[in-house]
C-alpha cells in the first residue's frame, strides 16, 4: 500500500512517496537521489526518540554518507525563529558543509519550514528532503516549497520558496501523534474537499473517523488525495500569484485567531484552520454567496470528528473582534490594504475575493462566539 | 552619454542603466516599473548625505509612493550580518509592507547584498532595484542576483539568488568615492579583461588611468563593458553551476586574504581581488598553463594604477600560508573537499580547475610576500 504523487514543476519537480513504512525506504531513496553526497538530518527533541533511529538505520543500511550526527532542535512553534535559524546555519556552516550537502528534515511543520529555509539560504541554496511526521505536515507544509520563520509581526513573514527534492510521507509514524494533533492535521485534509472536491468531502463525511483513527487504507487515501490536490495547485501557481491562494481557505481567519492567542498550545494551527473554515463559510453565506445550509454542513463534519467550530470552545481565550480584524490586516496576502478572503459558492467551490466589507467580517466574528 | 545593458534571464531579465546623472532618472524609471506600488529606500550613513537627497527628489518628482522614510544603516562590511538582517526585516515588517512593496538599495555592495537578501526573504520575496554607488557595486555586486550576509565562518555564506528588477548605475556619483575605493572597484573591471577579453585588458592598459580618474567617457565604457561581460555569463549560468565560476578569478585567493585580515579596512575586497588575480596568474604560470610573462603583465598594470600586487604591501598584516590554505578550504565553491581555482592559459583565457596540488598553492603564497 504505497502511492506516489508527482509535483510537476519542470526541472524542480519531485515525488511525494506516501504509505506506512516509507521511512524504512529512506536510505535507498535518498541514496538514489543524492549518491555519495553528504547528508545532514535535522529534527526535534520530540521526534528524535520516536523516529530518528529508524531513519538513521535506513540511511546507514543504504550506505548514505553523513556529515555529523543529526541536529536536534527544541520541539515547538517557538523554534521557527530568527535565533534558531541563525543557530542552525551556524551549526551547518561549522560542519564545513558544501553546496552538494543534502539536508533531511525529519519532523512536523516547524522542522520542515525551518530546515527548508536554512536549506534555501545556506551557501545560497542546498537540496533538501522532507520527512514529515505529522498529518499536518504530510498533507500541507511539506509539499509546495514554502519555507520560513515567524517574526514578532506574524507567522511565516520571512522565508523562501524552496522546493524539496523528495518528500517521504510515512503514514505509519502518525500512530505516535496525539489525537489532538491528528485532528488538527485532519482540518487541512477537509480543506481540500471544501476547495474544489465535493466528492472528497462527501467521502470524508463517511470515512473521516477512520482516517483520524489511523486506519491504514483510509489514511493513505486521505493523504494521497490531499497531496495530489496541493500538487495540482502548486504546479499551476508555484509562487502564489493566483490559484494557490485557494489553499488559504480558513487561513485568513485562522492566522488571526492564532495571532490573538499568541501562537501557543491553546490553539493549534489546524484548529485555527477548522474554526477559520467555518467562519469563511459563515461569511460566504452571510454575503449570499453559498447556501445557508453549507456552513452547518461544514461544522457538522468538523464537530463529529472532534475539531472546534465555535470560538468559545478555545479554553482560556477572550476574543476581541477589532483585535482580530487588526491581525487580518497584517496578513501577507494583503494588497493595497485589501485583505484577500477565500470564500465559497458551496462545498468544493472556493474562490478568492477582495473588497469584503470589514463590517461583514466583524459581524461573522461576533456571532461565532 | 548613457548605455543600457540587458541581463537576459527570460521573465526575470532586467536592464542596467549606466551613465552620469542616472539617479536623476530614478523616479521616472521606478515609476514606469512599479506604478503605484509603494517604495522603501535602504541606504547607509555614508551614502545618505551624499546621494539620498537626489534620489528622493527624483522619486518625489515622479510621484512615486513611499512607505516611510529611507532606512539608513551603518556603513561598512559589519552591517552584512544576521543582526542587521533581522533588524532590517523587523523595520520593514513593522511598516506593514505588502508583497507589492519595492525595495530600492542605494549604496555599495554591503547595502545591495543585505537589502537584496532582505527583499528575497521578506514575505518570501519582494521586488528590488539596485542603485549602486561604488564602482565595485556597479561592475560586480549589483548585477547577477547574488545577495547575502557574512557569518563567522566566512563571507556570503548565507544568502539567496534574487535578481533585481532594475539596476541604475550612476557613474557621476563615483566622483564622491575615495581614490582607494575607486581603485578597489577597478580591480573587478580588470578581471573581466583577464577572464575572456584580452582586447579590453589592452584598452585598460591604455585608458585605465582615465577610468580611475573618473573621466566620464572612459568610465562609462569601462562600466558598460564590465556589466555586459557579467550579464553574458549570468545569462548563461544564473546559479553558478558552470561558467559563472569564472567570475571568481582572483577570488579564491582574495577571499582567503580577506578572511585572514578579518575583513577590516586593511584590505578592501577589490584589493584582495587584485592580489588574488596576481596569485592566480602566478599559479597558472607555475603549473605551466600560461606564459611566464603573463603574471608580470597583470601586475604591471595593477601596479601602474596603484593597486597592491604583493602581500607585503598590506600594512600591519603577517601572512601565514597554512592559515590561508585553511580559509580556502572553507570556500563555498569547495566540492568533495576540492577547491575550485580559476586559472588562465593567458590574458583573457581563464578557466576553472580542480585537483590543484595544495603544495603548489602554498609555494605561490610563500613567494608572493
Amino acid at each position: 500500500m504505497q502511492d506516489i504523487v508527482r509535483v510537476d514543476l519542470a526541472e524542480r519537480g519531485y515525488d511525494i512517496v506516501i504509505g506506512p513504512g516509507v521511512i524504512a525506504q529512506a536510505g535507498a531513496r535518498i541514496s538514489a537521489l543524492a549518491g555519495r553526497r553528504p547528508v545532514v538530518v535535522v529534527t526535534d527533541d520530540t521526534v528524535a526518540p520516536l523516529h530518528l533511529p529508524a531513519l538513521e538505520a535506513s540511511l546507514e543500511g543504504a550506505g548514505v554518507r553523513r556529515n555529523g550526527p543529526a541536529i536536534v532542535l527544541p520541539a515547538g512553534e517557538k523554534t521557527k525563529s530568527f535565533a534558531h535559524l541563525e543557530a542552525l546555519l551556524d551549526d551547518l556552516l561549522g560542519r564545513g558543509i558544501e553546496r552538494s550537502t543534502l539536508l533531511v528534515a525529519l519532523g512536523g511543520g516547524v522542522i520542515g519550514d525551518l530546515a527548508g529555509f536554512a536549506a534555501a539560504v545556506a551557501l545560497r541554496g542546498l537540496d533538501f528532503v522532507q520527512v514529515p511526521t505529522t498529518l499536518l505536515a504530510q498533507v500541507d507544509s511539506s509539499v509546495g516549497g514554502k519555507t520560513g520563520i515567524n517574526t514578532r509581526q506574524g507567522k511565516n513573514l520571512v522565508g523562501s520558496f524552496h522546493q524539496p527534492r523528495l518528500v517521504l510521507a510515512d503514514t505509519g509514524v502518525l500512530a505516535t501523534l496525539s489525537r489532538r494533533h491528528m485532528l488538527a492535521g485532519y482540518a487541512e485534509v477537509v480543506k481540500y474537499g471544501l476547495i474544489d472536491d465535493a466528492g472528497f468531502f462527501a467521502w470524508l463525511e463517511e470515512h473521516g473517523a477512520a482516517v483520524c483513527a489511523g486506519e491504514p487504507e483510509a489514511l493513505v487515501r486521505a493523504v494521497t488525495v490531499s497531496c495530489a490536490a496541493k500538487a495540482a495547485i502548486v504546479g499551476q501557481d508555484e509562487r502564489e500569484s493566483g490559484r494557490r491562494a485557494l489553499l488559504n481557505l480558513g487561513h485568513t481567519f485562522g492566522h488571526a485567531l492564532e495571532a490573538a492567542v499568541g501562537y501557543d498550545d491553546r490553539l493549534l494551527h489546524g484548529e485555527g484552520v477548522a474554526l477559520g473554515m467555518g467562519l469563511a463559510f459563515d461569511l460566504s453565506a452571510r454575503l449570499g454567496l453559498c447556501g445557508a445550509e453549507d456552513p452547518g454542513r461544514v461544522r457538522r463534519h468538523l464537530d463529529a470528528i472532534g475539531l472546534p467550530t465555535r470560538l468559545g470552545q478555545v479554553a482560556g481565550v477572550t476574543w476581541d473582534t477589532q483585535e482580530l480584524l487588526g491581525h487580518m490586516a497584517k496578513d501577507k496576502k494583503v494588497q493595497d490594504g485589501r485583505i484577500t478572503f477565500v470564500l465559497a459558492r458551496g462545498i468544493g467551490q472556493a474562490f478568492t475575493a477582495r473588497d469584503i466589507d470589514g463590517r461583514e467580517v466583524a459581524a461573522v466574528l461576533d456571532r461565532a462566539r
